[in-house]
Parts: C-alpha cells; sequence; structure tokens
C-alpha cells in the first residue's frame, strides 16, 4: 500500500492480527443525513418526543450508520480498495447516541488461501464498550 | 399498526410468511451523500477512473447503502418502530450501479416466542437478481 | 453591478481600497458537511475523543472551510461574477470552533491595468482576531 | 503511522519525495453541496444558462473544491493527523467540469527540522493536466 497508489493490500500481504481504526464522533447532522439517504425514517432515530418514551429515553442512531464506518475501515485502510465485500455479521449490542464517539476497529482473525478470503473481525465500541461486535469476509486480490 | 399510532407490529401480531417491500434508484448524488456522511471514499464508489479498471467497469453503490434500506424496511414498516435490531447477516452477491433501481424486501420466516424474536429474510434486488441476501432478528415488543 | 445582472464588477469600475463581508457562525453540521464533501475525515474535525487530546482541546473546523467563504466573498461580491479565480494565498493563524462567527473580508490593494489583474487583501477573522490572512489575485473583465 | 493509531507522520519519519494521492469524480451533487456548505452560489458553479455564456461554456466545480481535497490527503495522508496547517498557496490553472476525475497529488519537496516544517507541493490535475499548483507548509510533532 504505497503512498502513490489507491490500492490496498494485496492478500499476499496480510496477516493474522493485522488491525486498522477509524473514529468519529456522531452528530444530530449525520443522524439526519443519514436518514435522508436511506430513508429510514423510524421515530426512534428522528422523533424525540416519541423515542424519550422508549427503552432508549431518546434519539439513538441508525445501527446502520455504524455500521458503514465498518466497511469505511475494511475498504479504505484494511484491506483497502481492490477487496471484494463477501459478507457482513452485525450483531447490535448497545444503542449510540449524539455525541457518542465511535471507534471502529477491524482485526484479521484468519487467511483462507485457496479462496484469497480474508476474515476479519470488526468491532464498533463507544468509551470502550461494544455496541456492534460482528466479522467481515473480504475477497483479496493476489500480488499480480 | 393503525394509521393514527407511530408504532409498529407487536409481537402477537407477526405470523410467518408476512413480507413488506421498498424501492429507490440509487443516483449518484445517493452516493455522494453516503460517502459523505459514512467516510466511506473508497474509489470504487467514487473515483470513475480507478473504477472503471476494475472488475466492476464503472463506479459501484456502497453495499451498506443498500443495507440501509432493509433497516429502514424493517423499522418502518415490518415489524416496524418499537422493534429492537437485534442482528443482521449480509451476504453481497452483486455490485448496485447508478440507476439501478433496488427493491428491498423482508419476510417473516420464523417467531420464537419465549424471546419475542422474528427472524426475518432480507433480500435486495436489481431487476428481480439479489443484490444482498441476508437474515435479521428483530426483537419485537408484546401487546400492552 | 447593477441590480438587474448577474455580472459583478468590471475592471474599470474597481479601486483600491474598495471592500466587502461575509459572515457565518460555523456549526456542528456545517463541519459535518465539509467533511462530506471534501472527504477530509481527520479526526481533528471529527472526533472529539481524539481533538480533545490534541493542543486545540477539541474539534476545529476544516481550514479550507474558511477559505471556502473567501470565494463566495470574491466571486459574489467583489469581483463578483465574470471574474477568474487566479490565485489564492492563505495563511492560516488560528482555528476555527464550532459555534463561532467567521467574518470574511477582502479588500483591493492593488489593480494590475495591463493584465486586468486585482490583488485582494482577504481576511477571515473571529471576534476580531484574523483566523485567515491571504491574499488573492483576480482576473476581472473589462468593460465590453 | 501504524494501523492502530489515527496519528500520522512525525517530523523524523519524513523524507523529501514522500508522495500520496486521492483521486475523486467531481459531480453535479458535489457541486450543489459545496456551494449549500460555503454559500458560494456564483452563478458559474450553479446556473447553467449564465455559466454557457461564459469562457467555460458550462458550470464548473468551485476551485476551493479542489483545494479541500488537497487539505484531505495533507491531514488525512501525508503527514497525516497530528500535523497543522501553516499555510497554503494556490494557483488555479483550469477549471473542473461535472464528470472531471480530479487527482490530488501530494510530495514532500523539503524538510526544516528547526522549525518541524515539512514543504510540500500539491497538484490536482484532470487527465494528468494540473488544474491547480501549489505548496503547503505543515507543522509536524517529533516523535515523542
Amino acid at each position: 500500500m504505497s503512498g502513490e497508489s489507491l490500492n490496498g493490500y494485496y492478500f499476499e500481504d496480510l496477516s493474522v492480527g493485522q488491525s486498522a481504526i477509524f473514529g468519529k464522533t456522531v452528530t444530530e447532522a449525520d443522524i439526519v443525513a443519514f436518514a435522508g439517504v436511506s430513508g429510514d425514517f423510524n421515530p426512534v432515530h428522528l422523533n424525540e418526543e416519541w423515542a424519550k418514551e422508549t427503552r432508549f429515553k431518546g434519539r439513538i442512531a441508525h445501527g446502520m450508520l455504524s455500521a458503514a464506518y465498518i466497511s469505511n475501515v475494511l475498504g479504505m485502510k484494511l484491506p483497502g480498495p481492490g477487496s471484494i465485500y463477501v459478507s457482513q455479521m452485525l450483531k447490535f449490542k448497545a444503542p449510540v447516541r449524539i455525541g457518542d464517539t465511535v471507534v471502529t476497529r477491524v482485526e484479521v482473525t484468519s487467511l483462507v488461501p485457496d479462496k484469497k478470503f480474508a476474515v476479519i473481525k470488526t468491532t464498533c465500541s463507544v468509551g470502550g464498550k461494544a455496541v456492534i461486535e460482528g466479522e467481515a469476509t473480504m475477497l483479496v486480490p493476489s500480488k499480480p
């Protein structure tokens, strides 16, 4: 992954334990923008009066917003551009609220050489506590 | 799910085979907006010159944009507001391109009464061909 | 620059000392939007936890957001539509924070008739203190 | 610049000739969004009827949008997070149109150890032709 190329890692460059992170403070503006592009206007995200009567006691961010941060790290850092998203498992463990800083971490947990698959643990956390746990499988190109 | 309430279905109202859909034509502006909110500026989504050299022969939409449509249908229609997202499995089968109309369909496949879980098949398709296959688990409130 | 025309000043209408201003309160939503369009998700702008450990003690606005206000005043007010941006020097003197009102002022400092160049001092300030100092050169059309 | 840290390069890690790039296809949606956040509604960017009567024969992107890509690469890749933007010179050489892919390249040209300054050549190009030439000065932290 040279500075000059846009390509990410080749399969041969990957090893178990490699990791990368991305951090973003979730703002009200992010929730509004995510609703606008997804059409997900669920009142738990956008209607404070309704949301404060729920178990969450106020609006929470879309779970798929944090999932999109996972895609960000996988696609831009590890393995990076050129890899293909095969699958993603997401377990939503806790809500993200306005003002929370979501730290998204991806770590290579196994490599499947015959398929060029990298299996990657994907975790979003707030204040050190997991809000999403999951696992991605990426198809990673071989060295030319 | 009365017309007057914002709440979705109660667990007792659900039955296997119930379904709901959402359709959206994906535009260049959607991809720009999704990149903007997620920070995912992977060149396969935003750099036409780079993307046309890949197997996709041009820019494709973020997979998580289609995943957000799933969240939209689950959270707004079936089971609707008040249900809690427990997990989502996503298998990315084919790319979505600018101009494609993504039809997202969710269908209840099983119900777990002791946990109040609805297991729901989630499919995004373009022109009748699946682009994402997956399965969601939702925690659905009981009748008060 | 008649009320009815969209065109700005002609070169012959300009004189040293002419000035124009634009003021804008920078919100969290502006920073989110600027990140979204530029792809600049530097944690100093978007990650409050990381940013508060820096010398800035919290998130700051993108410097190029204030620079865009300069372009706004030059292109819309002085010299206005029809002029061509030749160059811009920017010296970043201090950070802009959420809630700060940035006042952008441009002032003609010299005119180069043979090239139809207007040299313009460009200053962004917050509470009377410069946050950006700089100089623009604009190519301004002659009267037809 | 480990995968796990959000920090960029330390001054001691930099050397003359290091480079990084970012590429983005400029869409109509980007121009609309940039106008919205900057307030720069110059008709040359947003009014096709007016713009087609100019030397550009149609709408062009804001020059500061490309400048924001420079800030993106400097702040996120080289030198990356933790560095401080001291100054930027921009020479606008040619317009960027809707559909153009802007490749932004930054290259370290000199290092000033007593000030911890990195002087960086910054170029935006379309199809190999420079649209912006310039130079940035970044203050880069030393190894702790």
